[in-house]
């Protein structure tokens, strides 16, 4: 399985693409998307929009992990996250591909075994999970490919748990 | 001059077009674009930005001014207007149409001379003011049709003022 993951935002979009097998996950790509702060809204979504195409195109994820967003002291901040998790439920609906939401907590939990763990915490866990050479920077693409290895890994124990239900019911 | 006002929401998403002219103000449309709160999230905003699209075609706005929102105690309502929004700038964004933004506060007082007035005033002044044979409904679509008035009086206060400045400063 082939997971898209995204740290929402304008000023910087994380994305990181990992696939995953029976224990394993190999990084495929990473990078960061950004737009102009003092660039009008609308431009900044129609470039994020040709972005998450040509990723989308290039990388034909299973499925696009985004982090959900809750409310912030920054509105601002929260705003432009929600408008860029909306191009990826637009660019990923476009082509089937279904979009998926897990909480900080949760990516912190599947990569570090803690909810409260720190960012550089994160980097650390994903770099040796993912068999890198050197950390991937900026955090938010680090936090991109967490969140696909948080989807992998709690697919994973959703399927395990799904199986041993089924077992028992038989 | 004429404007699209937009409430903007997934459930509902009220759209109301504007004509205005030196103290008048004509509409020429009204409607609401809902869309089932039981589909996938992309699949509404596809579905809200294929309707965007056709309001956009159909009366060539030359404005899209869209209620700007707060934090709510509701995060999943939030959410889903800044989505809503999120379609409105990318949709006007590829016409080169300009969103602008407007508080309900700057909304109220525009239509009905009171920031805190409730929703029954607002739809009677937008009722009064366009002249119209009876109350548009459902809320949202006479919160649009307030949207494009406020911005219509607004716009031409704010060329006034320009206009005294630049006397001023002969």
């Amino acid at each position: 399985m082939r997971v898209l993951g995204m740290d929402p935002g304008l000023t910087r979009c994380g994305l990181g693409v990992v696939d995953g097998r029976a224990g394993r996950a190999t990084m495929v790509a990473v990078g960061v998307v950004r737009t102009p702060s003092d660039a009008e809204a609308s431009q900044r979504l129609m470039f994020l929009e040709r972005e998450l195409d040509g990723w989308l195109d290039r990388f034909e994820p299973d499925v696009v992990a985004v982090e959900r967003v809750f409310a912030d002291t920054n509105v601002t901040q929260v705003m432009n996250t929600a408008h860029a998790t909306a191009i990826a439920l637009l660019t990923a609906g476009k082509r089937d591909i279904p979009v998926v939401f897990h909480t900080p907590t949760e990516v912190k939990a599947s990569v570090t075994g803690s909810g409260r763990a720190d960012k550089a915490q994160v980097t650390m866990m994903v770099t040796r999970i993912l068999k890198l050479a050197s950390p991937p920077k900026p955090a938010d693409a680090a936090d991109a490919l967490a969140l696909a290895i948080c989807h992998l890994w709690r697919g994973a124990a959703t399927a395990r748990l799904e199986a041993l239900a089924k077992a028992g019911a038989r």
